[in-house]
């Protein structure tokens, strides 16, 4: 049973919505380990929520439960669910919140909670997710807590194209650096080198690393990142705010202009 | 004795502050869960702490212990507290922090914490509030931690008004959605659905649902929400900004103009 | 061995990053205690971190181990190291981020951390301090981590030195309340008193306190902070706004030119 929880919300750090959320999960027998992965998700930004859950829960220990409220159906005809993908599981709205995380590890298991007559229209994490937390950690089976669903709600993801101009990619994510993740895999990185270098937006990024301090700071480089994908950044500095770039600017892998 | 402990400050999440009184409490004899209430109360804003306080500690388990540290008087006379209210614990200075808290839950049990000569004059969290967590974490009885008090400081709590005009309330709250949560009950809404809206400031709220997803996004919205009081929103949006309203923005229950 | 464990890197609070770094951290054997010091560190400001780590590792309890990534030479050819000051464990890069600890607590042991070939060149807070805390939190002797190393990267210090005009020293820290915490010692606070006040670049305070609420809200003092330094704070206001001070400001204690 689990005895590790994460919290990832738009409730906001410091919310009277996450203490609330605490203070019940904590009424479960102890030994219970918190963990926030984020409360401070752009409200509502259920994309962001399924790459940050989908990148970050695999690194737990099996039977983590993640629990994941980013909720603007909350209170209407959405589902919430429990689930379990390979050995993580979750509870969540099934608004596509597990989007990202389905495209790596196939759904093993997903069940349906009832919204008891009780349960307040706005705070489903506090009212109806945090109660079926506690009968899980408390040793209750999954299947005690609702009908099975066969499958989930997923969203679409921004896929990279082959194109004849080449490689056609956009920013994904954009890290507290400032660095560009793409959705660009490491296994595109020779095509990059191949290249020799990486568009982004209007501009071409040719200083190709392995790390950072590979290079001088405030040199523009691309590289491999440590989630796997090909990133854009400034060294000891901004590569969103010197690139012009943010969550959905074209990358593109194209062969120099300048090569014959 | 307690095994939880919350923090509530104005400290600054990241600051030195915060990891000291953690390192002090941690002395304690072990298991003890720590959770991070907030840390990012607007500096000496005693208000906004009882408000948050009050609403999110009886979420918590039996014998939880809050430490409430929002102190603009720290060093000076003010005095320092142990409380029990209902069945949660407080550590905190007696400037009001307990003020909304004491609304609902009527003091059980004060005592008044000395302060040891060797105290900083500046950091009595760390200094007083924490040694006297460990006593009690420790097993020791609160009897033992000062001579009884019969009752705390209080602070005056903004309560709606009935007057000619309709019913006058004002936001108490504005939350990371840009929500606002007035000092109207729950039970208020049936005047307010009789009304046909909510006034904020000089804006009427007509469109009055169960929950955000009933109605489209932009849409400005009143409901009850999730803490017991009725509140302005814009589905997917910030009423805060939508409606230019605050802490203390006048709120009104009024017969509408336009009805006969 | 360690039971307790901090965290202070520039990763953004709610970043994927620290997600992973605890996901991993949590496959030790529990029970275990994760900390955050913090995580919005400005991105490569070594000196803020080892400022942060220095003045908040002794609060903790003995075998607590610290982990601080703030690291602008990953995968370069920098070290990493465990180390021990006093009774505090350190996990880091040997870049100086424990320069400031070891100013107060000399350095007691030093290993260097092989770098896997798998590990990333770009997070090693995930691909080698966290395994190394894993087998150091499941029993291992941190002989095992790595050769012994005889000293360990330091920064210099900015020290207050004496002039003819008197002593200079700067703000070291801004914090959350804006107050500006020098680089003046407690044991130098007579001498502000003789001068009759501090200079904080073209400012002079003269309202020398024993605490924020001696005087009126709005009055700009000078007093012992809790950190051992003297501090300039406003009243319920903030310094670093109105005397215009950041880290690195000037600040001295000079005769009244108005003194006879």
């Amino acid at each position: 049973m689990p005895r590790i929880i994460t919290l990832t919300t738009d409730f906001g750090t410091g919310s009277v919505y996450v203490a609330e959320l605490k203070g019940r999960l904590l009424h479960a027998r102890p030994p219970l380990a918190l963990v926030d992965i984020s409360h401070d998700l752009r409200p509502h930004d259920i994309r962001a929520a399924a790459w940050l859950v989908g990148r970050a829960c695999f690194a737990f220990p099996p039977d983590t439960l993640h629990i994941v409220v980013v909720d603007p159906g909350v209170g209407t005809g959405r589902r919430l669910v429990w689930a379990r993908l390979g050995d993580q599981e979750f509870l969540c709205p099934d608004n596509g919140v597990l989007g990202y995380a389905m495209r790596h590890t196939p759904l093993a298991e997903a069940r349906e909670l009832p919204v008891a007559a009780a349960a307040s229209a706005t705070f489903h994490g506090r009212d109806v997710l945090a109660p079926a937390a506690i009968r899980l950690l408390d040793g209750e089976r999954p299947e005690t807590l609702g009908p099975r669903l066969a499958s989930l709600a997923s969203i679409t993801w921004p896929e990279p194209r082959e194109t004849e101009a080449g490689i056609e990619g956009e920013v994904i994510h954009v890290d507290a650096f400032g660095n560009l993740v793409t959705n660009l895999p490491a296994a595109l990185w020779p095509r990059v080198e191949a290249a020799g270098g990486l568009a982004v937006g209007p501009h071409r990024v040719t200083t190709l690393v392995r790390t950072y301090g590979d290079v001088p700071p405030g040199t523009t480089v691309a590289l491999v990142g440590s989630q796997g994908f090909i990133e854009a950044a400034v060294v000891e500095g901004r590569a969103a705010d010197t690139l012009a770039a943010r969550v959905g600017t074209r990358v593109g892998v194209e062969p120099s202009p300048y090569k014959p």
